[in-house]
C-alpha cells in the first residue's frame, strides 16, 4: 500500500492545464464562462467609476458654501437643475448654487460635494412634477467636506489595473467585474470534457428485472453528476461488456473524444479484469493499492496523452476516489493553481465517538453534519459530525444522506467533542 | 429599518414550492435531474444486493468445513467451478467442496461463507487458463464463520424501504442510489426558471465607449451566474429603459414566462424610480429598508402569482441581497424544506480586527478565507477570515476576490482571534 499523498502526487505530475481558448461571456448562456479559469490576466482599459458621481440622492454643492450650516442656521442655495442617473449632467454649479442629483449621476462641473437629501429641504418646490425647477431654493442643514458622498474617478478600478490574475476562477462576481469594465471575452482554459465508462457483463441500466448475478450500474450516473456538479463537462460513454475488443474500442474512442476518462470497476486484484489487460496494452498504467478505506484500489495512466482514472467498482469507493484523486487532477487540467486543487479541509467537532482505526489506512468516514445554529445571533456555525450508519463501500444510501467525509488517520482515537477534519460534499 | 429576519419571513410566507413533475434520470443529460428536490418519496421495489454475494475474491465454502484450519494445518477442498461477477453461479458447493468466486459474484447454493484468496493456495492449478478446473484442490489456511465476507440479500436496501424522503435534494450519490434500485424516473419539483432584468437608461451592455453619465450593466451577468451556480434556471430578460410602458411590458412578460423575477436597481428612495411606479401599479409590492449593510433597500412582491425580487442596484448590494433574501426563497420554491433554505453559517476565526459597527445595522463584511492546512495530518481546516480591502457597495472587485460574507451584528467588537460567522460564497 502507498500513502494517499504519493498517489495524488503521481497523478498530478502527469496532468497539465488544457489549452486556452477565447471565451465570450454571453448573458444568454452564462454557464459557458462560469467556473472557467483565466489563462491570461485581465487588465482594465476603463476607470470605475468612469466619472465622479454621487453615492446618495441629494444636492451637488460647493462644499465651502455649506460652511457653518446647521439645522437651526441652514444655508440656502439656488437649485439650477436636476441630474438623474444616466444624464450627462451638462450644467455648472456656481457659488450659491446647487443641483438636485440622483444616486449614480455624474457630479456636475463646479460641485465638489453632495449633501444627502435627508439633510435638506426644498423651499419652493414645483407642485407640477418631480423635477425641481431653476427657481427653487434648497435649505442645507449640514456642513459637508469636499468629496462628501462623491465617488471619485477610478475609485474602484483604474485604467491599467490588473483586475483578475491568471488562475482566477470566473465566479459570479468576476463576471460582474468583467462586464463592469466592458470586457465581454476572456482567454480561459478549456473546461475538461470527461468521459465516464462502466465495465462489466453483470451491469444492467434498463428498467428490466435483474437476473441472478446481475447488478444495476450505479456509478455512471453518480460520476457523471459529480463531474457536472464540479464544473466539468460530463460525457456518457456507456457500459462496455467484458470483451477485450469492445473495451479497447471504448477507451480509444474516449481518449480521442474527451480530455480525460473515468472508468469504474476492474481495478481490483481479481482474475477477470479484462479492463486491466486492455489498459496495460494500450496505455501506460500504474495500478495502485492506496492506504485508504474505502477506495484502496486505484489506477492511473495515459492512453496517448489522455489521462485515464481507474476508479474502484464499489459505488462509495468510486465516489470517494473521485473526490480524493480525480477531482484534484481535473481541477489542475482546468487551470486551477496547485494551491487550489483540494480536497478542501474544513474544521468540525465529532458529535460521537469514532471507531479506532488500526488497519494501517486512513478511513474516510461518511458523516452527517449538523450546524450549531438556531437563527439567533449567538449561533456559531460550528459543524458537528456524526458517522453515518452503513460504512460499507457498497452502501451508497449512507453516502447519499451524508454531508461530508471525515478523514480518520490510522491510530486515531476520535472521541465525542474532539476536533475533526471534514471534506464537505 | 426592519430586521433581516422580518424581511426574510415576509418573503418566505409568500412563496411556495413549484408543482411536481415526472423527471427522467438520463445519463446523457444528468444535469436535468441533478439538484432537483423530491416531491414524492422513493420506495425500493428491489433488494440491494439482490442476491447474496461475496465482498472479496476468494473461495465460497461451507464454513463448518474450515473448522480448525490454520497455516500449519490447512483444510483441502475440491474446487467445483468458478463464478465471476455477472455469472448466475448455478453450481452447488457440497461438503468438502469449494468454488472460486470473484468480488460481487453470487454465493453458490450450499456455500455459506467466503475465504479471501490471500488465505488460500491452489494445489493443482490449471496451467492452460485463468479458470480453475473441477480437478483443482484448494488449501484453506483459516477457519471462517458462517457469513464471512458475504453480503446478504437486502443488506444495503430491502424491498419496501423508503430510500429517499420527500424534500431530498438529488445529489450525485442519490442519483446512484436510484439507479441502484432500478428507478430511472422520479417525481420532483420543477427547477425555478428565474428571469433577470436590469433597468436604467444609464446602462450599457456593448463593447462601445461610455458616454458621460453612462455605466456598464454588471448585475445581470452576476445574477444570472449566481442563479446557475445555485441550481436555478437563469433567463436573461435584458436591459429595460426608463420608460413606464417598456418596464410594464418587460415585467408582465417575465411574470408569464418565468417562475420568479430578479430586478436590480430602482428600489432606493430616489425620485426617478419608474420601476417603483410600475411595480406598485401592476404588482403587490412591499418596499423595505433592512437593517443590513450593504443591501439596505429591498423590495418584494407578486405580479399575479409570480414573485418579484427588487434588488438594489449597486453590484455588491445586489449579490448580497440575492444570498440573504432571494436564494432562500428560490430554494423554498425548489421544494427544499424550511430547515434547509440558508444562508448557511460556518464557523471561523477572525484573522484581523474588524471595524466596530455602531450604525444599527448588521454588516455583511466581504472576507478572504485562508485554511489552516499544510498538507500534514495536523492541519485542522479552521477557516481564518480577513476583511477584504474595498467594502463599498459598488466595489465588486473586492467581492470577486472574497470567499465569504461575515455577518457582524450592530455593536460587535470582533478582534483578531475571535470566533466569527461565515457565509461561504
Amino acid at each position: 500500500m502507498i500513502p494517499l499523498d504519493e498517489a495524488r502526487a503521481y497523478v498530478l505530475e502527469r496532468v497539465a492545464p488544457l489549452p486556452p481558448n477565447h471565451v465570450s461571456i454571453d448573458p444568454k448562456s452564462i454557464h459557458t464562462a462560469l467556473g472557467l479559469v483565466l489563462a491570461e490576466p485581465v487588465t482594465s482599459a476603463e476607470n470605475i467609476p468612469a466619472f465622479a458621481n454621487t453615492a446618495m440622492d441629494g444636492y451637488a454643492v460647493r462644499a465651502d458654501n455649506t460652511a457653518n450650516a446647521t439645522d437651526d442656521t441652514p444655508v440656502t442655495l439656488k437649485v439650477v437643475g436636476t441630474i438623474a442617473a444616466g444624464d450627462p449632467g451638462n450644467l455648472t454649479v456656481g457659488t450659491g448654487e446647487a443641483a438636485r442629483i440622483m444616486t449614480g449621476a455624474p457630479l456636475p462641473d463646479g460641485a465638489d460635494a453632495v449633501v444627502m437629501v435627508e439633510r435638506t429641504h426644498l423651499i419652493h418646490p414645483d407642485p407640477a412634477g418631480p423635477d425641481a425647477t431653476p427657481c427653487d431654493i434648497v435649505a442645507i442643514n449640514v456642513s459637508v467636506p469636499v468629496g462628501n458622498h462623491v465617488r471619485g474617478i477610478g475609485e474602484d478600478v483604474s485604467i491599467g489595473d490588473q483586475v483578475l490574475d491568471v488562475g482566477t476562477e470566473l465566479n459570479p462576481a468576476c463576471l460582474g467585474v468583467l462586464a463592469g469594465i466592458g470586457v465581454y471575452e476572456v482567454i480561459a482554459h478549456r473546461r475538461p470534457r470527461v468521459g465516464v465508462i462502466s465495465t462489466g457483463d453483470e451491469l444492467v441500466d434498463q428498467p428490466v428485472e435483474l437476473k441472478r448475478g446481475q447488478i444495476r450500474d450505479t456509478n455512471r450516473r453518480s460520476l457523471l453528476a459529480l463531474l457536472h456538479k464540479n464544473g466539468f463537462d460530463p460525457v456518457d460513454l456507456g457500459i462496455v461488456s467484458d470483451n477485450e475488443a469492445d473495451i479497447e474500442h471504448a477507451f480509444r474512442q474516449g481518449a480521442t473524444d474527451c480530455d480525460a476518462i473515468l472508468s469504474s470497476g476492474g481495478v481490483s486484484m481479481g482474475d477477470y479484469d479484462y479492463v486491466k489487460v486492455v489498459l496495460d496494452r494500450i496505455g501506460e498504467m500504474r495500478w495502485m493499492q492506496i492506504a485508504i478505506k474505502p477506495a484502496k484500489p486505484f489506477a492511473f495512466g495515459l492512453i496517448d496523452e489522455t489521462p485515464v482514472f481507474g476508479l474502484p467498482g464499489n459505488p462509495v469507493s468510486s465516489m470517494v476516489s473521485f473526490e480524493l484523486l480525480a477531482k484534484p487532477a481535473l481541477r489542475a487540467m482546468s487551470g486551477h493553481p496547485a494551491t487550489n486543487l483540494g480536497p478542501f479541509i474544513t474544521a468540525g467537532i465529532a458529535a460521537a465517538d469514532f471507531a479506532h482505526v488500526t488497519d494501517g489506512k486512513t478511513h474516510f468516514v461518511r458523516v452527517a453534519v449538523t450546524r450549531d445554529e438556531s437563527g439567533t445571533r449567538d449561533e456559531s456555525g460550528t459543524l458537528h459530525a456524526t458517522p453515518a450508519t452503513g460504512q460499507g463501500s457498497h452502501q451508497l444510501a449512507a453516502l447519499a444522506h451524508s454531508h461530508a467525509l471525515a478523514p480518520i488517520p490510522n491510530g486515531s482515537h476520535i472521541r465525542q467533542g474532539d476536533p475533526i477534519q471534514l471534506i464537505l460534499l
